[in-house]
């Protein structure tokens, strides 16, 4: 089993991607996360062009890393400055991690053109860099810049570039596809020759825009690249970085490859979702292993199959990268389908229990009416508690009343006002918003907390609006969903009505239904008196 | 340059996906998608299983496709009964389409375990329903499901399935990865020899478990396969199926093949952004080609290099695709582009015209606000229009005011009231709906048509709803979609707030001034005056 170096570059080149911003807080966090994956490298940023990543460095102290080196990253030193005076290599330095990641062009076109150099000025440039840092005790990786559209246009020259780099001490010779346009073929082809002549010294570094990040990557591992770089959830410029989430699990798992420590690959998705909460990005549903659908079954015959046999419609247990199998309740889905859902929280009902027939029925009426449960199952889990008598209402919405208009001045203006009960308890309140449904969501809460402390942490993370039936317009079904998040887990609900506002309204409350009975079942629910 | 068959699945495997449920109206609407893209062979849906897709097939001689053939799918016969006495089967051909496409598996283990058959009678019942379909004169697409598992399992057997088919006279023989999880290289070698034993007849269909669907399917036909299956954005069950948007501009820009007519390449980006607002979900910023982020530079060398030459960090240019260069922070506008859209309803504007340099102007900001046109042609036309003074209004909302609200009684009301202003007569009026979306249509209506009669006419047939940012909620900006329709013409509008209901009124008034436009431009505008 060969083993893989495995380099993240989230912050670094993450962090070129668009919507993508970490603070200093950001970026200790995803370090903490990636070390405890057991990732070998973690690329931290550029002490010398981004005064964030600077600020990093100082307080890297901070993260006593288990296993991870962390690596600073910046450029060969500029033209016609001498090593020793350069800012951006100083700031390498005084970065003051063991290892250093420095870029420099393998395309002769690029030299010319984008930094405006001789290529033989740019071969020194790479050299008294390289040196420089390895004299200094830095571990030294090269990315090769360009290397691939470079060698396709003068392999000659960009073969000395790695040269350079590999004499005056690198310690990897990173192969990029700086833009992603690249075939897993030439991928292969040419990583292939590199190995031979730098053996053992060769990475590769990928971008997706052919879509082939991953499998360019695979195509140079199997063609003797030993180390890999990439970001844990494929974030970066343009269409993003290699995934390294994909790669770790195809290598790890389904191929002979070695590159975390086996008993972190179940931390695998949580850490993905970690990360992407800390971006504040929403992590495809679809991404391979972490996605939340990645091992989703909607389709009846996949239903059906994977009941029969999880290896039906699976290409690994899910279990192994810490994901876990979804079976969708659709309009498809049968019986034994819900009847395997429930027991996920209801474990003594039985597919033969009595109680479960008036539940179906109930579900489909539902359906019928347009609920949809597959991407809310904190409703669903109401709705079947509730069905089976199992849950206790912690308050009961006495009446809203919303107001929308615009003035003659065109201004707009949304209030709202609610009354609620709690045991014999009233509370009226009323609040504004930037629509009508925001204004009653603050004025519900502001409600709720008088009585549920618990409810201030908890945010709505997003809402969705779906008209169903086409035809019928405006007064069409409407279905919202709200996904909400206590800071450590987040749940979907889902309302159905032809008014969005009532629509809306149901999800609100089965959202924070939701919350209060977790807390409840958790020991952890707080109930205070109301303070008059 | 070889031909390559593109099959499109976004209405049948697309269906699969988590969160994606589609109307009949929408289905119509994709298949003119694609269609108008140029995509061979449209999948539309399962005739037997699924009564909406029935529903579809019997509107589907509304589409008038220019050039696309419509496929229906379904399983083959069932075990122990005749094919004529199979309902599926009746289905297929009730669908009335040309061409059908059925799946059967070809690996021996799932016949046994999931299936429930023996190896001999799935031959036979692969057999048995290809040539019925065949002599009933339908082009036959065989699926052969879990091809790779099986072949890799007990290879003998895989290729019976296919030789069953193909002897039954199939017209395409699709190698299916299933569970989505193979390598490019396995995926070469085996379509290699299937290639060999039967020449010009293998299809490939993929799924992204191991995020490997495009190379595996470019690996698949550069070993040969001639027809290609995949959903337009890559929706799907699980992690998805195959990108065809990615694929068709990897074969077709940057290798020898040919999928689509070189004059719909453009069209790519538009088509792939229509069926995500369709789809109603978030196209990734990030895909390759059509993601709004595919081109955009944000690291200042990056951006430094391609404003020296786009070259420099882009494999292709994003004008070949229909998506355009994002310089993230100093942007430029794809000036051209607009030109030539703006052309088509005002031709003596041109690409020079100094007007044009303030409509891009105003246009980037209505995007930075949220706005989206793509979908929206009929208010980009308002927009445009508006701004180069060519419009006058037909009437002015003065003001509007809509109440929602819940009683003790649990009782549901919402209202709208509105005045409006047409030349110097104003109108007040208001009415009740099944929420205040609906109450504001209504009561905008009820006011103009005591001065424009033809509104009567117009009815609003879609309504969508779509919250931008994630990490906001119920504050979030809400982008409105409206389709209408005046029995003869349909056209989309969209309105863009935070403020739902806001959002909503604009769409409306687009909607009616665009009807009212047009009727004007016919020279059939009847304006009445108020009958007090």
């Amino acid at each position: 089993m060969k083993r893989i170096e495995i380099f993240d570059s989230t912050l670094r080149d993450g962090a070129q991607g668009e919507n993508v911003s970490f603070s200093v807080e950001d970026k200790l966090n995803i370090a903490r996360a990636l070390d405890g994956l057991g990732v070998e490298y973690i690329e931290a940023g550029n002490p010398f062009s981004n005064p964030k990543d600077a600020a990093f460095f100082q307080r890297a102290g901070e993260l006593r890393l288990e296993r991870a080196h962390l690596v600073a990253f910046g450029s060969t030193r500029r033209r016609g400055v001498r090593v020793e005076e350069d800012k951006n290599c100083a700031a390498l330095l005084a970065a003051g991690t063991e290892c250093v990641a420095i870029f420099g062009k393998s395309s002769d076109w690029q030299v010319r053109e984008v930094l405006g150099a001789t290529p033989d000025e740019n071969l020194q440039m790479i050299s008294d860099t390289v040196a420089w840092l390895t004299k200094s005790g830095r571990r030294v990786f090269f990315d090769a810049e360009h290397f691939f559209d470079g060698y396709k246009h003068n392999p000659y020259y960009a073969v000395q570039t790695l040269r350079a780099a590999f004499d005056a001490g690198a310690h990897k010779l990173v192969l990029c596809d700086t833009n992603g346009g690249c075939f897993p073929q030439e991928v292969r082809r040419i990583t292939l020759e590199m190995e031979q002549q730098f053996p053992g010294a060769i990475g590769i570094h990928c971008h997706d825009d052919t879509g082939c990040a991953v499998a360019n990557t695979l195509a140079a591992v199997q063609a003797g690249a030993s180390h890999v770089q990439g970001t844990l959830i494929g974030i970066g410029e343009r269409c993003g970085n290699t995934n390294l989430s994909t790669v770790i699990a195809n290598l790890q798992l389904k191929q002979d490859y070695h590159c975390i420590p086996n008993d972190r690959l179940v931390r695998l998705t949580p850490t993905a979702r970690l990360l992407a909460e800390i971006c504040n990005i929403h992590l495809p549903h679809t991404m391979p292993y972490v996605g939340k659908s990645a091992f989703a079954h909607k389709g009846g015959m996949h239903v059906d199959g994977v009941q029969k046999n999880s290896a039906a419609f699976e290409h690994i247990s899910p279990e192994k990268v810490g994901n876990r199998r979804q079976i969708l309740l659709s309009e498809v889905a049968g019986r034994a389908a819900l009847a395997a859902k429930i027991c996920e929280f209801v474990p003594e009902l039985s597919k033969d229990s009595p109680e479960l027939a008036a539940l179906v029925e109930k579900l489909k009426e539902l359906e019928y009416e347009g609920y949809q449960f597959e991407a809310a199952a904190a409703s669903f889990e109401m709705v079947v508690l509730k069905e089976l008598g199992r849950f206790l209402p912690f308050f009961h919405l006495e009446l809203f009343r919303i107001i929308g208009e615009q003035d003659t001045y065109n201004r707009h203006m949304a209030s709202a006002m609610v009354k609620l009960r709690v045991d014999e308890q009233y509370e009226i309140t009323a609040d504004e918003g930037d629509g009508p449904v925001h204004a009653l969501d603050r004025a519900l809460r502001k409600a709720l907390e008088v009585f549920y402390p618990t409810l201030a942490g908890v945010r709505l993370i997003d809402y969705k609006v779906r008209v169903m039936e086409a035809g019928k317009a405006t007064a069409s079904m409407v279905r919202v969903l709200i996904e909400s998040s206590d800071g450590a887990h987040s749940w979907t609900t889902v309302g159905v009505s032809k008014d969005i506002i009532n629509a809306s309204i149901h999800a609100l409350i089965d959202s924070m239904e939701y919350k209060l009975y977790c807390d409840q079942m958790a020991g952890r629910l707080m109930r205070k008196e109301r303070t008059q």
